[in-house]
C-alpha cells in the first residue's frame, strides 16, 4: 500500500511518452458502461483533469464493477495508453481495479450533475471534491505560497503576531470575548461584576482583528516584516463580503514613506496575480468557463465587460492611478451619477465616507483601471495613521479593484510621538494601555509604512467567485461554525 | 525618505567592493567616541552583523553627536571603505549623519548590557532589537519558509482549516470559549440554562486544538494537503513547555499508510534542519555561542555532548531508529535507569504511557540517535488512529528528539467506518455530532495518514533556547496576554 506505488494523475498527465505501467488511486467522478467496454473518469485532486481509465468488463467481477459509482475510491493498476478519444493526451488500459471505499449512490450527496453552491455551503466537508472547489482550494495554495516567495526575496520576515490579545488594534471591529470563566458560575468582583483577573489570562482577552500594531513593533527593529495569520470581525454582517473569520497579510516596513508603501503594494499586486496566470492555468481555464456560464444568467447590463482572465491580465499588466481623496471627490461630485442622482448616496462636500458604489464609479467607470486613492480626511480613518502638514488630511491609501471596491488599506504611521499621542486625546484613547506601542515613538522612532490585505478579497478576484463564503475552506459566518 | 536610497546592511556586508557611496538607516547598538573619532555599531534587522559607522567628530555638530545614544534611529551617509580594524570586512565613513529618532538613555531598558531573558520577557516589544531575539526571529522566518517551500515542492496543498470551531479534535486539550454574549447579562433558556442559540454562532463555540480533522477532509479530495496555523489549549501549565497559543503544521496524505507517514516526517525534519544549516549561518553561529555561554554556567553533568550546530548536523545526516511501542518497553524495563530506580516513573508493565524521562533515555542515553516509536496501545492514543491487526495497539508513530522528547506525533487512520464508530462508542464520544467527520468513511474511504510538528517545539530544537516563550514573538500563557 506504500504511496511510492502510486503516480499522481498530474504527473502521469505531463508524461512525455505512454506505453508504461501505472498504479492511479483517486475517486470516481464518473462512469459508462455497456457490454464491451467500461468508462471511469478518476480524479485524485492533484489537478482539474480526470484520468479516463478503460477497462474490459469480461475481466472484472461483476460485484467489483458494480461497487464503481461516483465518489468510490479506487486503486488501478494498468497499462498508460495514447488516448483514443479527443480530450486528454492520455488514458488508462486498467488490468486490475481495487474499490478502496464505495459511495453508496442513494446516500452520497455529489451525483454526477449541477450542484447550486448554496447547497455546496451545506456541505462544506465534501465540496473539495467537485471541479469548482478542488480548483479554488489549489489556487487558494498556490496564492499563499506566492506571498511567502514574494516577500521572502525582498528581504522580508514573517511575523506570527498573537490571535489572542488584550488590545483593540483599530477600536475598529466588534470583537469576539476569549476566556474559560464557567458561564454558569461566573466570579464577581465586591461590586457584583464578572471578574476576569479569575480568567485565563488575568483580564478580558479577546481574538485579533489585525496584527499591525505588533508587527510596527517588529518592523522597528527587523525593518521589513509581514504578517500572514487569521483576524476576526464580531460584525452580524450576513453578506457576500463578511465572514468573522479571514485571512490578512500586513507588510510593515521601517524607512517607507506613503510612495514606497504604494511601489510595494502595486508590486505584490501584480506579482501575485501574475503567478496565478502562470502557474495555475489549468485551474484559472475551468474558473474563466465557471464565471461565464454564472454571468449569461444574468441581464447584460449586469455583465464584466472583461472575463476572469482578461481582468488579471489588465491588472498585471497596467499601472494603478493614483490620486488624492479631494481629486476623487471633485471627480465623483461632478459625475453624471451624482448629477443624474444614480448614487445612493450623493457626493456634496469634501470629507465625505466614499461608499462601494463611489469606489467602484472610479475604477470601473471613470478611470477602468486599479486605482490608489491616498490623503483621506483624518476624522474617517484610523488614529495611528501619520498627519499630513494641511492639518486635515492624513497619509492612508486604498487600493481600489474592479468588482472588489478596497483590496488594500494602508497608511504611513505616525511616528512623531507627541502628535500620535494628541490625536488618541482628540480621540479619547486610553494611551496607557498601549504603553507599548508607544515606545516605539519614545525609543528609536522612525517613518514606517505599512498596508493590510484581505486574503479572500484576493481570492475573489483571483477566482471570479461573488460570494467570499466560497474562497475560504470553512466559513465562520453568523450561526455558521460546523465542520 | 524613499526606500529606493537606503541599502541594507545585510547587502552591504556582501559587496564585492568598498569605495561606494551609501544610505544606512537602522538603530544605534553601541557609541565610544574620543576627540579624534567617533565609532558607532549600527544594526538595520536585516543580518545579525553591526555597520560600523567612523566619524571626525569635529564634522558634526555637538547637539548631533549627543542624541547618538543606544537606541536612537539614523540615517547615514558615507563613503563603503575596507575596515582598519579586525571584525567587519567594510566600515562607514560617514558624511552625513541625520538622527530620526532618539532614546532616553535614561529611560530606554535596552542599554548594551547583559539582559535576563526573563527581563526581555517583560519587554516583547523591545527585544526583537536585542542579537538574541532577531536571530530568533530571522531563523523562525526561514523555518516558516522552509516548510512551505517543502510541502510545496511536494505538490502539497496548504488549506486553512478553522480557528473558531464547534467540535473538538481530540477531545483532550481544555479549550478556550470563543462568545460574544454579554457576560453581565447573560441570556438564560427557561430551565435557567446559558441559551448558547443567542450566541454569535447560534451554539457554543471555541478556538481549535488541531486542525486535523478538517485536514482530513481535504486530503480525502485533494490527496496531499498540510495545515500551519495557531492551535490553543487552555491549560494551566506554567512550564518552560507549554504555551496556550503555538503553531502547527500538519499534513494529511490520502494513500499513506504508516511508513509513509513515517518517510515524511523523517524527510521533512531533516529538510528543515538542513535548510537551517544552509541559510541562517550567522545567526546560528551567535545562537550556538549563547548556548554555550549559558551551558558554562551549569553543571558539568547537566550539559550536553554536543552542541547546538552538531546536534543539528547529527539530525540532518542520521537515519531515525525505528522500533515499536512494546520494544521500547522492553529496553526500558531492562535498562540500568529502570533497575537503579533512576527513573521517576519506574517501567513495570506494558500498557504505561511514556513520560518525557522514558523519551530522553530512549533518544539520549540508548540509542544517541532520533528515535521513531510505533504501534502505541490504543488506550493511551486517540480514537481516530487505525487499530492494528492484534487488536491491543494502534497505528500511531511518535517522534522523539534529543532535548526536546516528542517533536512529532502522528498515525495511520482509521479508514473503516464501522471500527470507528465502534471506538467512538467505547469512549462514549458522541458521534452524531461529527457526522461530517464520518461521512469520509462512508464515502469513498481511503487508507490514510497525518502527522502533527509543534513549530515551537521546532523552534526550540533549531535555535538551542530552552524556554518556549523564548522561541515566539509575543508569547501567551496564563495571566500573560500582554502586547
Amino acid at each position: 500500500m506504500s504511496q511510492k506505488k502510486r503516480t499522481k494523475i498530474k504527473d502521469i498527465l505531463q508524461l512525455a511518452e505512454a506505453n508504461v505501467t501505472v498504479t492511479v488511486k483517486g475517486w470516481v467522478r464518473t462512469k459508462r458502461e455497456n457490454k464491451n467496454v467500461v468508462f471511469i473518469n478518476l480524479n485524485d485532486g492533484s489537478t482539474i483533469n480526470n484520468l479516463q481509465i478503460v477497462g474490459d468488463p469480461t475481466k472484472f467481477d461483476e460485484a467489483t464493477l458494480k461497487k464503481i459509482t461516483t465518489g468510490a475510491s479506487l486503486s488501478v493498476v494498468g497499462l498508460l495508453v495514447a488516448s483514443q478519444g479527443s480530450g486528454q493526451k492520455f488514458e488508462l488500459q486498467a488490468d486490475t481495479i481495487d474499490v478502496l471505499g464505495v459511495a453508496d449512490p442513494e446516500k452520497f450527496p455529489l451525483q454526477p450533475k449541477k450542484h447550486s453552491l448554496e447547497f455546496l455551503r451545506e456541505i462544506a466537508h465534501l465540496r473539495p471534491r467537485t471541479n469548482t472547489f478542488s480548483a479554488i482550494l489549489r489556487v487558494r495554495h498556490s496564492m499563499i505560497f506566492a506571498v511567502h516567495k514574494f516577500f521572502h526575496e525582498k528581504g522580508f520576515f514573517n511575523i506570527h503576531t498573537p490571535i489572542i490579545t488584550a488590545s483593540d488594534a483599530e477600536g475598529a471591529g466588534e470583537m469576539f470575548r476569549v476566556t474559560t470563566l464557567d458561564l454558569d458560575k461566573l466570579p464577581k468582583t465586591e461590586d457584583g461584576k464578572v471578574d476576569f483577573k479569575e480568567d485565563f489570562f488575568e483580564r478580558e482577552a479577546n481574538l485579533t482583528v489585525s496584527g499591525q500594531l505588533e508587527g510596527e513593533l517588529t518592523a522597528l527593529a527587523l525593518s521589513e516584516i509581514y504578517t500572514f495569520g487569521p483576524t476576526f470581525r464580531a460584525e452580524n454582517s450576513n453578506t457576500t463580503r463578511h465572514l468573522a473569520e479571514f485571512w490578512m497579510i500586513e507588510p510593515e516596513m521601517a524607512f517607507y514613506d506613503l510612495e514606497d508603501n504604494m511601489d510595494l503594494a502595486e508590486e505584490m499586486l501584480k506579482y501575485l496575480v501574475t503567478y496565478a496566470l502562470e502557474n495555475c492555468q489549468e485551474d484559472l481555464a475551468f474558473l474563466e468557463q465557471r464565471a461565464k456560464d454564472e454571468e449569461s444568467t444574468k441581464k447584460q447590463e449586469e455583465r464584466s465587460e472583461l472575463s476572469l482572465l482578461e481582468r488579471l491580465r489588465f491588472v498585471a499588466d497596467n499601472e494603478f492611478v493614483r490620486l488624492t481623496y479631494t481629486e476623487a471627490i471633485d471627480i465623483l461630485r461632478n459625475s453624471n451619477y451624482n448629477k443624474k442622482k444614480k448614487f445612493q448616496y450623493l457626493i456634496d462636500a469634501w470629507g465625505a465616507d466614499l461608499q462601494s458604489e463611489h469606489e467602484r464609479y472610479l475604477v470601473e467607470k471613470h478611470f477602468k483601471k486599479p486605482v490608489i486613492l491616498i490623503n483621506y480626511p483624518k476624522e474617517i480613518k484610523s488614529f495611528y495613521m501619520k498627519q499630513n502638514d494641511d492639518g486635515k488630511t492624513v497619509a492612508a491609501m486604498d487600493i481600489l479593484f474592479p468588482g472588489i471596491g478596497e483590496i488594500v488599506g494602508g497608511s504611513q504611521r505616525e511616528e512623531n510621538y507627541d502628535k500620535l499621542t494628541n490625536r488618541m486625546k482628540e480621540l479619547d484613547m486610553d494611551a496607557e494601555s498601549m504603553w507599548w506601542f508607544l515606545d516605539t515613538r519614545r525609543f528609536g522612532t522612525v517613518p514606517h509604512s505599512g498596508f493590510g490585505l484581505g486574503f479572500e478579497r484576493l481570492m475573489l478576484f483571483v477566482t471570479g467567485m461573488s460570494n467570499i463564503r466560497d474562497v475560504i475552506p470553512f466559513p465562520r459566518t453568523p450561526g455558521n461554525a460546523e465542520f
